[in-house]
């Protein structure tokens, strides 16, 4: 299998080309072939230098071309623009995989782009892969193969564990190995792919689904590219039982902008990135910590079914740092049953009343810690279990953890939080495979992001979207204005409202009253504000006047608009308005959105999105997301809307991500009106935009 | 002074007994005279124990009474029970502070809340201060003195330093000196405060203004108590320079739960905590860690003028990770003037262009990070800089921040954050008095928690409330219905829709049409509901008929209410409605809180929390600080509501809190409408709760 040849290089190299090593120690380009000896490589390094024939020992060579046949992967650390020459020599010595450290390429703007293009081809061209450039390289703890120029390998000795890392950055790639060792945390693979020109980190990931040594893999993203490699590497990573965490970049828009600066990638929204990281079941956290600290909450744990923390703690305010972080992200803390407050008592076990086990000094007693954690471990009260140890786990490390570290292994996760500063307990906890957590935050954040945890969905249900596709086909506009989205929204499935269009304002409508009339204009894209729109037209008299105005309005306001006549449609009321979108986003591709209507909900910014097309359960979940949608969800004595109806209505804008005819940048019903329940929605107002490219 | 007597006593105490102190070393109760003596105390030291004539050395007393004159601080750990007693001691022995260790108080439910009561009351009768109950103790590393059981004194020594402590919890203050001096930093003075029943944070809080070896001090809070007292030593302390930073549990409901059965205590909003932190210039963070790593930072600072921060960094990546969070977090990233670029490109030093200051590899060079540095910190394009170090920071750690420890010190913030483990750099800067950062969500909490410091304010310039003082002294109803209500909020400066009432449906009214009718009766809080509000009512006769069904309705609902008639109102439209509300808090006293109103809004807790009174530029935060008021600040195209009259109105209500003849528990006016600007805003409906006591 070419991908076996391809992990092997990549992974576990029989022999190493540096090119554009040097001899000099104070170098960086030195450095690689300094630290695959210190890690202890026994492969063959292939120093290539034009000006030594020998370097720290090893024969170099003034070009490839003049190295030796056998090469697995070459470290190219030239100039950008040697690179192409020695994309061609990796090709002509069959050198199946380089990775490029040289900087200078799109994430330095216009040519570099173009030099990482012309790059590519050659590679292509020759059956060369690459990682990079701007890749700090690959190490594995195992083999060992530490092919990085990256100065966390000054490190003494790396330490070998379970955990996989990829990373578009590579200092931060250096940063967790330095930190998951401090820490106690062993590493397998470790790889920076720089620009992700060819090999990406979904396939990256996908080498690692296969690598016996790694168990978990860490994510640290600036952006997402290829995102179907990624979800079906995501996807294979599930099935396997190996969790994929991710900490991302790009909550803020200044971190958006700087992520395009830095990688030269296009970047999406962060909502769409968590939409596809959650579809796939990519666990994402956001405190770096507890990257390094939520691997062993997972091991062996599948997605929760609930969302019920027990706590148990010697101390009150300690714990309650970890809880209010919980409660405010929206998990239950869950008071012990009657049934374990019975059976410690039978165990001279009083347990105070509350909702926290404040076990206080008590429970400083490793007996009394054993029993309260046993009956939470064995109990389905709840959904998994916080320890907490106060000063105790400082002075008495071994034997304020013991409790934990002997508790007899549930089905459920475990996480410890030690209130002091208490370093050996927490090494004692990782030696034993507990997660452990310095910090109330990363806590939380942790637990946050296993509650959050789902297995991927399947694909939704196939459907046809023939007739869409055969309207989109016939309109060569690159607009679609409101009469015409409004009826491809209604092949797919989305009532419309009762519509008419007429030419002059004298003309008779099939309506019944109270009607709106809005100008029809493939100009015009804010009617309003062009005096193109009347509300709440109670007559066929008054339609005729407003129709009359509307069109003056038009005409005085633009002049040059192509004007097709005036759409007067039934006036719909409703519950609610929502709006309801449909977009192609550039990190992950088509989505669906739904927001509530109006300009105060879109100051609030509440809406959900979702990877389109979706289930209907799917499109049930973005109902409850969307905060403002309580009100027709059943908010106190309301009425409730016709939320099944609304779930249709998203499922089949959504589908417009199944037509291949054409492709569709973007579209939009606002307003979509949700009538009670049972009475349907109807769509009222929408676009699609479709460029011809 | 009295106040330095009992400062002393508490803080620098020459003769310490403990009560109920045990001579086996396996019992807590043995700790504090083990931690005195281990921990260097040099006073003497009265052990009271009913069996033993002598403990671990010292001469040990029978009780209090048998024990020696001269003590400043009774430590008490006999039962509940047996305290009144003790303290009934303390007074004859004439010993001016004690504190309870002992707990079974306030925090256990009524009956200890009782004892608690009879406790103070002994200890007022006889003019001894209390400490606790259920408190851990007080810790002077400077004297030195540790007169506390807490387990954190098993540490092998106190670090002295500037860092004062007050904690509600013991266990957390505990933690606080346990990772406090794991990184450094040393503290001056520690107490454990427990349930507070005499001597609360505040009053201690004013002692360590006072104390020369305390610069900075950190609150650990679950509650507050005693608010003016608190506010009063924040505002000392501020004046002294010296910052108060608080850790506040409460931000979600579970922990309010937590708070309330753990101290007994009642508790308010976090948003009314919020308003009290902020008005008397406490600087709150939401991380732990953060409450270790700010002070250097905040040390010879003032309250920010802007929010710009500048950023240097030797890798994109890791400065990312904390720049993700400060943008998150509302502050601005601003990039180097164009004179910085042109200076450094003097001196040979190339700028990426760019918001980062990401110098790569080029930064670890010592002389381009100085110079780099060295601009920023003497440019006034930022208000604060943040240094990001890279790899090097992990393995030469003097070198790598040797150009932060030695950068001129400027009159504004500089933060470090090293993104590998780095514990040695952390400590070159820490020992150098640089504040740094081992986490980017801490130095992203605590750079946000120093751009949201301000200056406590003066208090707002006085106001007459005697109308409203009459009229509320002549309205005996413990709830104030509408009219009274709106009665009250007219004299204090609000405007009210003009209205009438009338006795029967065709008694005639002088207002303009359209009109709003409503019942007016005592007994009814719920007018919509009892069928008691019509609107829009457009011509006389309309009137007639809508006040007959109203009044025919609420008979039906409601046949025991007292009517006395129904209101009719002119009706008001504006821009937008808004909920003004006025409230006595548990915790902190009268608040004004302005949100935006109907249901939507209600759905997304969209309000902003000040302390009343306010001023005019409060109320005018307030309306900046309301998110859905944007709608009337100027969004887009809309037109801008009266803000001045908005802000006049909420003082006004604020005003509330000068009326000092009768306790007003709550008060609303829901809606104000705000019309256009210059128009001004009308109070349309509200209501005052006033309730005898």
């Amino acid at each position: 299998m070419a991908n076996e040849r391809l992990a092997q290089a990549l992974l576990a190299p029989r022999c190493v080309a540096l090119i554009g090593a040097s001899g000099d120690p104070k170098k960086n380009t030195s450095r690689p072939q300094r630290y695959l000896r210190k890690h202890g490589y026994t492969g063959r390094i292939v120093p290539v230098n034009r000006e030594r024939n020998e370097m720290f020992g090893e024969k170099a060579y003034p070009t490839l071309l003049d190295a030796p046949d056998g090469i697995d992967h070459a470290l190219i650390m030239v100039p950008a623009r040697f690179v192409p020459d020695v994309i061609e020599q990796c090709a002509a010595k069959k050198i199946p995989l380089a990775s490029i450290y040289s900087d200078g390429f799109a994430e330095s703007g216009e040519a570099g782009r173009q030099l990482q293009q012309r790059v590519l081809e050659i590679a292509r061209a020759g059956g060369v892969r690459l990682i990079g450039p701007n890749g700090m390289g690959v190490i594995n703890t195992h083999l060992p193969a530490a092919v990085s120029i990256n100065a966390v390998l000054d490190i003494e000795r790396l330490l070998r564990g379970p955990v996989g890392v990829i990373s578009q950055s590579g200092s931060v790639m250096g940063a967790l190995l330095s930190r998951g060792q401090a820490r106690g945390l062993g590493f397998s693979k470790l790889v920076s792919v720089g620009n992700e020109c060819d090999l990406s980190v979904g396939e990256i990931l996908d080498m690692l689904v296969d690598d016996p040594d790694t168990r978990t893999v860490l994510l640290f993203l600036e952006t997402i590219r290829q995102p179907e490699l990624l979800a079906q590497a995501a996807r294979r990573a599930f099935a396997a039982g190996k969790p994929v965490i991710v900490y991302k970049l790009g909550k803020s828009d200044i971190a958006r902008e700087l992520a395009a600066s830095h990688t030269g990638a296009m970047t999406g929204s962060d909502d769409s990135a968590n939409a596809f990281f959650g579809l796939h079941g990519i666990i994402r956290v956001e405190t770096l910590e507890a990257m390094i600290e939520l691997p062993p909450l997972l091991a062996g744990n599948r997605p929760p079914t609930g969302r019920r923390i027990a706590v148990l703690t010697t101390t009150g305010g300690g714990a309650a740092m970890v809880v209010d972080n919980l409660g405010r992200l929206g998990l239950d803390i869950v008071a012990p049953t009657a049934g374990i407050v019975e059976r410690l008592a039978a165990k001279n076990i009083a347990v105070k009343p509350g909702t926290l086990m404040d076990l206080t000094m008590a429970g400083t007693r490793k007996e009394v810690y054993s029993a309260v954690l046993g009956e939470l471990l064995a109990s389905d009260h709840c959904d998994a279990v916080l320890a907490v140890v106060g000063s105790s786990s400082q002075f008495h490390p071994q034997h304020a953890v013991e409790p934990i570290v002997a508790a007899v292994p549930a089905p459920k996760p475990l996480a410890a939080f030690l209130v002091p500063d208490a370093a050996a307990s927490l090494d004692h906890l990782r030696a034993a495979g507990v997660a452990a957590f310095r910090t109330p935050e990363a806590c939380a954040d942790a637990l946050r992001a296993y509650f959050d945890w789902r297995a991927p969905p399947p694909p939704p249900p196939a459907a046809d979207v023939g007739a869409a596709a055969a309207l989109l086909g016939n309109n060569i506009s690159p607009q679609l204005d409101e009469r015409a989205a409004c009826e491809v929204f209604e092949v797919l499935g989305i009532a419309r409202a009762a519509a008419a269009v007429i030419r002059t304002p004298d003309e008779p409508v099939a309506l019944g009253f109270p009607v709106v009339a809005k100008i029809l204009s493939p100009d015009i894209l804010h009617k309003t504000e062009a005096g193109g729109v009347a509300l709440n037209i109670a007559t066929p008299q008054a339609l005729q006047s407003a129709a009359r105005e509307i069109l003056a309005r038009v005409r005085a306001a633009k002049p040059a608009a192509r004007i097709e006549g005036v759409l007067v449609q039934k006036l719909e009321r409703g519950l609610a308005e929502v709006i309801l979108g449909y977009k192609n986003d550039p990190q992950v591709g088509p989505i669906v959105m739904l927001g509530v209507g109006g300009t105060l909900a879109e100051v609030y910014r509440d809406f959900c999105v979702r990877l389109a097309p979706v289930s209907f359960e799917q499109a049930q979940e973005m109902i409850g997301a969307v905060k403002g949608l309580a009100l027709i969800r059943g908010y106190r004595n309301l009425p409730r809307g016709d939320l099944d109806a609304l779930a249709r209505a998203i499922c089949a804008l959504s589908n417009l991500a199944r037509v291949e005819s054409r492709r569709i940048a973007e579209a939009e019903i606002n307003p979509l009106i949700v009538k009670r329940d049972g009475e349907g929605v109807v769509a009222v107002d929408g676009l699609i935009v479709t460029p011809r490219d």
